[in-house]
This record gives structure tokens, C-alpha cells and sequence, in this order.
């Protein structure tokens, strides 16, 4: 079935196949990515995508020498199967497997690790320098989609190489589509160059790449410039001094192999417009690239199926919800989304109340400081936003948001730890890095119905707030109808023991929970990481002999610091043990394995508080047990 | 002397002037910015450059009801003259006196806080929006310079603007100039369109627009276009949905009225590129309008002075220096900065390592992956960013840099209190926002010796290590030549006393010691907030009743915090004082007056820790006193 595939055991292997073959070998390689993403899951839309670029590349450039640096770099499954790791894909995105992006200490041809995206150019312009310091004659090459180029960041590097004599290749893969729907006048551009309203500038171009791979609709083109007696306006590509060559189609290796040819013996910053379809070859995912963005396992004869037992709530559907009933009742609230509207929950407010909605483009910055404009007007912005992603908009959040104090809510999907992504998406640091800022507030609810509610209770405030809650759903908690909210800044008891109290920060309430079982302890549901509720705290400090806090999320500077400055700024030491993230990466895999691997499900709590407080621990005895209803 | 601006006290009242009268009120509103600027210090050659423009857009727009928004903001001072601040100019960027930059809570004209570059446009644009959501006509209205330009932020807001049919103005006020000299490929482009090669497109300026002010050189082209027969091809800003108008001559009135009136007209996002020129009449500031960017008093009619007593050495020197030495040793260091030449410490770098030294350009998210591309080749880069800058390529540290544990070394500037630039620029989060990530370390030098021997451990590591230090001066510790390094984690008992000890991070070092002399104090130089030096640590609490931490950082989750992470790790539970900065953003003032009322002066480190362990200080007592040499 494989015949061809399975004797490329690296791109060494793959440079040896006469021309000829490269269609059938494709070909093959469509299949298997086909076949083992649909027995994994995984991203596959991109990934059909890539197939014929993936092979051109290989096949023209020296790999490894020459560097390869794949944007977001969920596109690289084809790259990872002619790279020598395609036994390997059965494991993918699994604990202790392949990862699902490049990771430079899986493969030597994986130059550069990414997830976030937008970062290739400034990477592979970083190689390309370094190269030219060293006096090294190698080929850097960055590919990015067209989704990712709408972040300031590619601007950046773009600004920056366009004047730097580097051998630097950028090849657009436009697919016209990023995880949403595009957006955004640079997505216009791109329709209208490849619409033929604009095209390369044939004096930049070289002959020899006119000769053997002419743009689409270059015929055409032509004629027309002729006829109006033009010269050819230079892209906007060109304007930041890269020589513009394409668009040329992504799946015809009879045009991708010559070009890339060509632009190998051309120097300086060269930009290469390729034109792919998302799901190729696979009528379903060609259909509904979206749908097919990331599926899970599904029978690709079938395509994806409706499930029949109905899955828990996500607390990504909690927000949705949320979020057009708060639109319902305030007509002040606008939804804003850096490229995220099936990620965050926002498909029916976009739908609903598509006045109010704003997809930016992947631009976190913006995203931030434009629901900052909007606030300073009197508007309620709700920024929804992956954790992970929120790093991009930090200086944006404390300078223009927090300094100036406006009410803006970010809705943090993602807080913790996100299973299959693995170390570039989790999101582990958003505590420390958002509770040091003046102003600020976070929520950490417990619970699905809490997230709803602490949601409505950021939306009261005046200042800003952020809310974070996980990936995936919760304990099951069913969610309230009405728009009740929370108090703000208070937690509650939700057991009452003796000895150790577990002060639990967001969902890992429910595990801290079945561990005070066990132990005896009391546990406190501390709903916010900042304000702190130091008066519960140091009740609760005051009527046990240790403290144990919780979180989902880096220990360091974490709640569980709040809490220590807390006590120790009321003149209280006391025995503390902080449990949470670790201060290491955290790899890819079952969400529940992991959390066990912290120490974080219920026997990792029980054991690590018996570790240290064994004595305290009111193991065997019986207490009284107090359930408070949540308020 | 200052007979027409005296009678303008609000814009309404420059709105009553005839437009003849317009010319001379520039002359004055000049004359007093220069006077004013004089005898504050203050930013001189940004406000001297946006005088006319200032005074047209106050007389053409009905402001504050329509929106100014000036990125960055250090050129609003003809601003804050004609919006009723004029006589409170002599305080400006004083403690209770006027900020330098804008401010909401400062003047209803102020509708948008800036200070960090490149937000204008996304904040104008959440107005602009707003506006059409509530159905209000104003403008809203952007000035950005071509430096703040490059930055990818603006990039995101124009793509956002492109398409959204908003009544958004952008002004580009291109004067070539950031406070470095210019860098980048859209700077080449910007200077392209001025020099004539291409100009606004007739077909979308207007008319009116084209009659009252043609643009620069308009004449010529338009012969040179027809001898050729071009279609006159679409601006980069064009490309981006806007309206594309000028360039125009921002020193003359007679176009900047007119145009901005037809402007008003225009529906939809406009962009208008005016000249201008930074110093603009004052001659010595024209010639060196970097050295006039932003001076300390002066004498008008003599110029800037060089100061007859040698300045302290600077902490930025110390690191300007460290770098051409270490590079002069090491051949694989190379230099980066983020338009910051001057302010980093680069200069003599720059002279003496062109080939290593790389501005990119307002460009943080690009600096920080750029360099961790050219890390992955073998080079060792060192990043030169201020601490409050750094907020803005902190997802690239944590996914690009930290993630693949490159060794990337930052060089922290203006981490701490920074005076007259007051809350935006504070370095206040830097040591929360880096602990928390895995693979980093922090270095905080005590003063100006281990701030050069500080920065070459950070260079010898394998890993991501920041080294912070404060705005301006320190100890005034004499740096010793060579390139010796501290060990990696290891402080240092500095004085030995007995009952607290003061654990110091950084050179609050130097006023811990004077306290400690009046306590009988033991002194801990920690010199590292990660990795902590938990021997030394341990060792200290074992032989001390209270601990008490010293940063110029953020108490919240900051240096103290990971010292009480670490105690209570051990098992310890220890009365620990964690000074530093409250959780409020700073205002401006004098650093030293602004270090006391954070209570961080030698006086108010030992009123704060007799008022906590009164009972403990050694006071009256004679201690045995060691000073240990520096290691």
C-alpha cells in the first residue's frame, strides 16, 4: 500500500527518487496521513495541505543542513513521516509519543519548536544571519500560512529581513483560511493578488522563474498589463523589500519543484506566494476544513460522526453560553476573539449578535488594546482568550487595560494543563504573571456552574478581571439558568474537617474534595486568586494547625504564594504546603495522566499532604462533615 | 511674549481664532514648549515636531468630543499647552506635577493613556467602533510616528481597520526618526514615497482633497506619470483598506487645515502621511535632534552643556561596556535591541561590532524570537530590552526562548522604580513574570561590579538568564576590568547580625546594610531570584528568628515569595517581612522620593521591620560586624 513511502526512511532517501515518482509518492503519503491521523486524531486539514510542498521542499532543499521552519507547525505530520518518524505516528500526540508540532529535540530536521504561531520568520531570519556571520552557505526557509501572517510579530520579521541580506526564503502557504474563517484586510490582499488584480513584478522575478513556473493567470496578466500599458505595481511583499514570486499552485510539483529550484540560486530575502487547499484530497475535509481542523479518531471512509452519547458540558461552552445570554441582557457587551471562535465557544454570539463580534486575525496585541478603546467609550469588552495566548497580549493587558483600569474581562479557556498540545499551550503561568499587576483581578471557579456565575460576577466589575478556567469539562456541575454572580473576592468552606485545611483555586476543588475524605481535612473553595478572601483565610488559618493550597497552574508566584504573603503579612507562620504545577514543562498527553503525574488528582493530593503533615492528618477518625451549598 | 496663547485656554478658544492668526500661535505654542522644556527637562524634539500639526487638528476637530489618541505620547506637550495645562507645564514630570505622557485621569482631552509605543491605532480603532455601536458621529483619530510604525501591534490594528467601516484617521507623523535613527524595510519604503517613486493614488485621494493640498512633489510626478503612461500603484497602506493621503508638509498650516477638513468629510478608515521634521525651530535641535530627544535643563540660547563633574557610572554603561568586552573575547555574541540604541547602552557596540549588532526596529516580539533563532545556530545573544518592554515579548521568552532552553541572555534595563516616566515604564513585575517559567534564571546585581561580573555568569550559562538592573546609577561601586564571573545561584552574607536577617535582592543591597547597622541586622546579598541559593538561605533562617526579603519589584509573587516558597519546601515556618513594591502603579517623580514612599529607603526598611519585629532588633547593641570582600 505504502511501497514507495516505506522506503523513505529520511529525505536523503527521498532525493534519490527520479522526478518522476514524486506524484505517486505524494500521493502515498496523503494516504498515510489520511489513515493515521483518523486512528490518533490529531490536525488534518493542514496536514493534506502540505503533502506536495512538504515533498518539494525535501526534495530541493538539503535537509537538515538546510533549515526548515514550519509556522504553528501542526502542517508538519508529512514532514515527520519523510523525516524518519513514520512508524512513530501511531504515538502521536500521546504521553512519551511524537509530539504534535516540531520539537527540536525529536528530529534534527525539527529546526525550531512552535505551536504559538507567527514566529517562524524571525526564527529562520535569526538562522540566516547566523549563517552569514559564520560564513555558512545554507538555505533558511520559513512557512507560513496566511492565518499566521496577520500577526504583528510576522510584520516584525518581515520589516526586519527585508533590509538584512539574508538568504531567507518565506513561502505564504495561503489556504485562505486560518482555524476560523479569515479575516481581515491583509486576507483581502491576498484574494486579490491571487485573483489576478495584482501579480509579481517581472522585473524581480528572474527569468528562469517566469520560464518554467508561470503565477496563475500569468497569461492572462500579461495581456492585460500590455493592453493598459502598466508597470506592474509591486506587491506589498516587495514593499518590505522581498522579491514577490507566485502565486503558484501548492499541489502541482511540476511548478513547486522548478521554482524552489530557482529561488535557490536567487540571494537576498525571497518571498514565494504558494496557493493549497486545506484537506486535499479528501473530499470531506475539503468540504469542511473546519470540522476537520483537529478531529478525533473517525473511520475515514465514514468521516466524522455525530456522537450518540451527548458529552459533558465544556467550560468552552459554558462561556458561549454565558456570553450570549450577558449580550441578551447588556447591550454594552462586545465579544472580541484573536482567531478563536470554534476554540473559545463564540460560533452562536457570532451568529447571534454579529454586531458585537470581533475576530481580529491571530493579533493578541490588538486584541487587547482595541477592547481597551472600546471600554474607555463606555463598552464592556469580553476579551475570550486562551491563556497561552494571553502571553501575547501582556504588555497590551497591564499598560493599556490595567494601568487605566477598565472594566474588560478576559474569559482565560485553557488555564492548566491541555493534554495532547502539550508544553507550548499549557496554560500554567497566568496567575503569577496577572496577579502582580495593579488593578487586576482572577477568578478561578471550581465548577461549570461557577465559571458561569464568576463570569457574570467579572462582568459587575469596574476594573478589569480575568476568569480562567480549563480545558475540557469540569465535574459535571449543572449550570443555573438567570445571570446570578458571585460574591467578589470571597470563597466558602465546602467541608469542614480538622487539623489541615486544603485551600482548593479552581476546579482541582473536586480532588482536593475526595483527598479531605481520606484525611479529614476541611476544604476551602477559594474562588479568587486575587483579591484574596483573607478574612475566610485566616479564619481558616486560625482554626487549623497547616494549610495546603491548590491550583492548576504554576506554583511559583501562584495562589498559593497569595496565600503566603497573606499570612505572613497578618504576622502568621504557619506550616504551608503549596501544591500545583511544577517548574518544568509539562509534555503532551492524557489530561488525567498528567494531572496524576503532578500530584494532583485525589491520591496525589492525599499522599503529598500526608508526606509532609502526616500527624496532622485526621485519617480513620470521624468529623463532622458540613456541605455548604454554593451561594 | 506669549500674547495669542495666553488668551487660549481650551481648544474651543483656538476654534474662535481666524485662521490667520494660526501661524503666529504656532510660533508661541513653539517658543513655550522650548522655554518650558528648558527649565523642566523633559521631551523637547518630538513636541517641537508636532506643533502645527497639534494646533490643526485641535482647530479642525471638535475635541475631546472627537478622539485624539497620540501613540507614545511624549509629543503631546502642545497638547496639554492648548487643553488647559499650559501654566502647569513647569511641574511637568514631577512628583504631583503633569505626566510627560497622556493621561486619562489628567484632562478629558487625554482619551487614551500611552507611553509604550504603537497602541494609538488599536485603541483609536476601539473608538472609532464603539462610536458606530452607540451610534454617535465622532472621530476617532490615531497620530503615530513612523518608528512606533514598524511595531507588529500597528501592523494588527491596520488589518483590523482595513475592513471595518469605522470613521478612523490615522496620521503618520514621519519625521524618519525614533529616538534611534531609523531602521527596517518599511522605514526604506516610508522614504521611497517621500522621495517620489510613488505617491497617493489619484483616483482614491478625493478632489478636494488634491486641490488645497497637493502633496509633496505632487506636480512632478504627475509628469512623470503620464510620460511613462503608469496606473499609479496602490501604497502598503492601500493594500490595507485605508485611504491613502499625502504626504503633506506637517510644518504648513495652509495644508494641514484644509486637508484635515476634507478629511473630516471622508467615510471609512483614512490614513494621512505628514512631514515632519523632529527640533523643528530650534536649530541646534534640528541638527542633533537625538541628543534634544529628551535633555535634562538647559540654557536655549546655549544648547545642551557637557556637564563639568563626571557623571556616575550608569548601570547601562556598566552593560554597554561588559558587552563590547565580552564581545571582543567571545565571537559569538551578538547584540539586539529593540530600537533602543541609545537608552541600552549600545552605541559603542554598535561602532565597534556592526556585523553583530542588530536593531530591529520597534520590534520585541520579533527581537526575542530572532534571537532565539540565532541561538539555535551557536551564537549567544544577548538581548538588551528594558524590563517594561520586555512584557511585550514575553510569550516569545516562554515558547520560544525558555521552552527550548536556549541560551538567551536578557539584559534587564530600568528594572525597578524609573522617576519621570513614571507608571507605564516602572519595571515593576519583571521577577513574577520570570520566575514562573521554567528554565529561566534572574539575576539581580546589588550594584555596578556585580552587574558586570553578573552579566558574564548569565553569558557562561546554557540557559535563558535575565539580568535586571535599575534605571541610572547604583552604589557607585567601582567595576573591575576583566570578565570574571559570580557562581551560578550563590549569594553572599554581606553583615553579620543576629535575631533578623535581611535578605537583599539587587541594590537595595546598599540602603538593607545602613538599616541593618541601626537593627544589628544580618545581611543577605541574594543576588539571584532564581535559581534561589537555598543553602545559604536555609543556613540564614536556622540561625535568625525573622527573615525579612528587600526587592524593587513587585511584592506579589516576587524574590520574597520565592524565599517563602522555599522555606515552607523545607519544612520551615518562619516570621517572614516581604518589602518591595506595593500592589499600585507608581506615579512620576524623583526615584529617590518615590523609593521612600514605597517605604524602601534605608529609614523605611527599618521603620517597616521594627514596626513588624520590633522586639527582635539587636537596636543599642554591639553586633559583630563582618564585611565578606565580594566574591
Amino acid at each position: 500500500m505504502y511501497q514507495l513511502l516505506e522506503t523513505i526512511n529520511s529525505p536523503a532517501d527521498l532525493r534519490q527518487l527520479p522526478r518522476a515518482q514524486l506524484k505517486a509518492l505524494a500521493d502515498e503519503l496523503r494516504a498515510y496521513v489520511l489513515d493515521s491521523v483518523s486512528k490518533t486524531g490529531g490536525h488534518l486539514s493542514s496536514n493534506l495541505g502540505t503533502v506536495e510542498l512538504t515533498v518539494a521542499l525535501h526534495y530541493v532543499f538539503n535537509t537538515p543542513e538546510d533549515r526548515l521552519v514550519w509556522d504553528v507547525g501542526h502542517q508538519t505530520y508529512p514532514h515527520k513521516i519523510l523525516t524518519g518518524r513514520r512508524e512513530r505516528m501511531s504515538s502521536l500526540r500521546q504521553f512519551g509519543g511524537l509530539s504534535g508540532f516540531p520539537r527540536r529535540d525529536e528530529s534534527e530536521y525539527d529546526t525550531f519548536g512552535t505551536a504559538h504561531s507567527s514566529t517562524s520568520i524571525s526564527a529562520a531570519l535569526g538562522m540566516a544571519q547566523a549563517a552569514r556571520q559564520k560564513g555558512e552557505d545554507r538555505h533558511a526557509i520559513a512557512i507560513i500560512g496566511d492565518g499566521a501572517m496577520t500577526a504583528g510579530m510576522a510584520f516584525e520579521a518581515l520589516n526586519n529581513a527585508g533590509v538584512m541580506d539574508c538568504n531567507l526564503l518565506v513561502i505564504l502557504n495561503d489556504n485562505d483560511m486560518s482555524i476560523s474563517p479569515p479575516v481581515g484586510a491583509l486576507n483581502r490582499y491576498l484574494a486579490q493578488l491571487m485573483s489576478g488584480r495584482f501579480y509579481a513584478s517581472a522585473k524581480n522575478m528572474g527569468k528562469q522563474v517566469l520560464r518554467v513556473a508561470p503565477p496563475l493567470l500569468e497569461l492572462a496578466k500579461r495581456l492585460e498589463s500590455h493592453a493598459k500599458g502598466m508597470v506592474v505595481p509591486a506587491t506589498l511583499f516587495e514593499n518590505f523589500g522581498f522579491n514577490y514570486i507566485g502565486p503558484i499552485d501548492g499541489h502541482d510539483l511540476e511548478s513547486l519543484i522548478p521554482t524552489l529550484e530557482n529561488i535557490k540560486q536567487l540571494k537576498g530575502p525571497q518571498f514565494l506566494h504558494v496557493v493549497t487547499r486545506k484537506g486535499q484530497g479528501y473530499k470531506l475535509a475539503e468540504a469542511d476544513p473546519i470540522a476537520y481542523h483537529g478531529p478525533g479518531k473517525f473511520d475515514p471512509a465514514l468521516g466524522l460522526q455525530k456522537s450518540s452519547t451527548p458529552a459533558k458540558q465544556t467550560f468552552t461552552q459554558v462561556f458561549g453560553r454565558w456570553l450570549c445570554d450577558m449580550a441578551e441582557q447588556d447591550s454594552r457587551l462586545v465579544g472580541i476573539t484573536p482567531a478563536m471562535r470554534e476554540g473559545s465557544g463564540m460560533v452562536e454570539f457570532h451568529k447571534r449578535f454579529p454586531g458585537r463580534y470581533h475576530d481580529v486575525g491571530i493579533a493578541e496585541q490588538h486584541a487587547v488594546t482595541f477592547a481597551a478603546g472600546m471600554a474607555c467609550e463606555g463598552l464592556k469588552p469580553v476579551v475570550a482568550i486562551y491563556s497561552t495566548f494571553l502571553q501575547r497580549g501582556y504588555d497590551q493587558l497591564i499598560h493599556d487595560v490595567a494601568l487605566q483600569n477598565l472594566p474588560v474581562v478576559f474569559a482565560l479557556d485553557r488555564a492548566g494543563l491541555v493534554g495532547a498540545d502539550g508544553a507550548t499551550h499549557t496554560g500554567a503561568y497566568d496567575i503569577p504573571f496577572l496577579r502582580c499587576i495593579p488593578n487586576m483581578s482572577v477568578a478561578c471557579p471550581a465548577d461549570e456552574n461557577e465559571c458561569r456565575k464568576l463570569l457574570t460576577s467579572a462582568f459587575e466589575q469596574s476594573h478589569p478581571v480575568a476568569v480562567r478556567y480549563p480545558r475540557g469539562a469540569g465535574a459535571g456541575v449543572e449550570t443555573e439558568a438567570g445571570l446570578q454572580s458571585l460574591p467578589f473576592g470571597k470563597g466558602e468552606i465546602r467541608r469542614e474537617g480538622a487539623g489541615i485545611a486544603i485551600l482548593a483555586f479552581g476546579t482541582l476543588l473536586y480532588p482536593a474534595l475526595q483527598a479531605a475524605e481520606k484525611l479529614g481535612a476541611t476544604v476551602v473553595n477559594m474562588r479568587w486568586a486575587k483579591p484574596l478572601d483573607t478574612e475566610l483565610l485566616l479564619k481558616v488559618a486560625a482554626g487549623h494547625e497547616a494549610l495546603v493550597t491548590l491550583e492548576e497552574g504554576a506554583i511559583m508566584g501562584g495562589a498559593g504564594s497569595a496565600v503566603s504573603e497573606a499570612l505572613q503579612a497578618a504576622g502568621i507562620a504557619k506550616p504551608l504546603l503549596q501544591l500545583g504545577l511544577r517548574d518544568e514543562f509539562i509534555e503532551h498527553g492524557d489530561p488525567a495522566k498528567l494531572l496524576a503525574l503532578q500530584g494532583l488528582d485525589a491520591a496525589g493530593i492525599e499522599t503529598a499532604i500526608t508526606a509532609r503533615f502526616g500527624s496532622l492528618a485526621q485519617r480513620e477518625k470521624t468529623v463532622k462533615v458540613t456541605l455548604k451549598s454554593v451561594a
